[in-house]
């Protein structure tokens, strides 16, 4: 049989096409996505299709923390109760919503919305250093509070932005490493447990 | 810290929410994709909403074999190169593009898009089978060969279907278990090895 004699639905090779922007999906989850929209949630699909459009449309950047928001400044930056002589400086969304469920920390936020990348690209402009610079030393900021991850980009990162931040004067710390809440030291990894020797704490 | 200082953008959550309707994406993943979307890639995303649009516009069902087409009858179904008297039933229109890869059979599809499954709601009429009877019936079709999975859902689909049309007269098969070309009995699980010794074949 030749492949012309395929059934083709042209629509839905470009919607299979179209789903693999997102990360993770390749070629066969985008064609069971694809055919799970068309087969089983045309409504779904349609919701999907706007709330898209409607994202692209309305959420930018907030010009103080660079999180997502629908306004020039975001609620948090907009508020009156926090702290904005603390910075903590996370790499997504993400991170800032995980800090913030901690509450233990009152003061502002610079989304990086990245981490430094040289192999995929990523700069310090890319992830908006030249504007975490600029509010780091205008003045209100006391400390800036380095919260990467604890990846070797992140690590990478918080270096990177420790050293920019340290030549201007502005103090700058790291958030702890060590062994989990909870955690055995039988189950954890020896990088970790390496750390929390080296950084042991005198009581 | 209350949780309404966090900074909120109706847009973005309204894609997460959105983004769920993607079989196998929960929160973690739905955020991980609007985030990437929203900040590296714009365009992607605005394409992605084109495409869903475009398919839920374009793409049916065909109306002899019910496998998705933008035509009223797809080209599979009007191609006059094809072997009517043989109707070979498949689960999804990705199992029979694996029966077209082959090159080993020329008749007819009819595509379930789906498999009976009581404990979801999926019953006889939701996967067609009472258009896949008439068709069956209509006088040209000689044989059908069952092609769902051997999975204990694409089973009793087979059996369902096997009981359907053996009622009516019509000449029904399943196609052969056993254990896969290149495996080696050691690797093999005892279930496929135990099918294959019921189902031996004279030489």
């Amino acid at each position: 049989m030749a492949k012309d004699a395929l059934p083709s639905a042209e629509g839905l090779e470009r919607l299979v096409a179209a789903l693999r922007v997102l990360p993770g999906v390749g070629p066969k989850s985008a064609q069971r996505m694809a055919y799970h929209l068309l087969q089983r949630d045309r409504a779904g699909a349609d919701q999907l299709a706007m709330s898209l459009q409607h994202a692209l449309r309305t959420v930018r950047h907030c010009a103080k923390c660079n999180n997502f928001t629908e306004d020039e400044i975001c609620a948090l930056c907009n508020s009156s109760r926090r702290d904005g002589s603390m910075l903590c400086v996370v790499e997504t969304p993400a991170d800032l919503a995980m800090v913030e469920q901690t509450l233990s920390f009152s003061g502002m936020y610079f989304v990086l919305m990245g981490r430094l990348s040289p192999l995929d690209g990523v700069g310090p402009r890319d992830i908006g250093l030249d504007r975490l610079l600029a509010r780091a030393t205008e003045g209100e900021v006391q400390e800036v509070i380095l919260a990467t991850n604890f990846t070797n980009e992140g690590e990478a990162t918080a270096h990177y932005i420790a050293e920019m931040l340290r030549s201007r004067g502005v103090r700058v710390s790291r958030i702890a490493r060590g062994v989990p809440l909870g955690g055995e030291l039988e189950y954890v990894d020896a990088g970790t447990l390496s750390q929390a020797l080296t950084e042991r704490r005198a009581l």
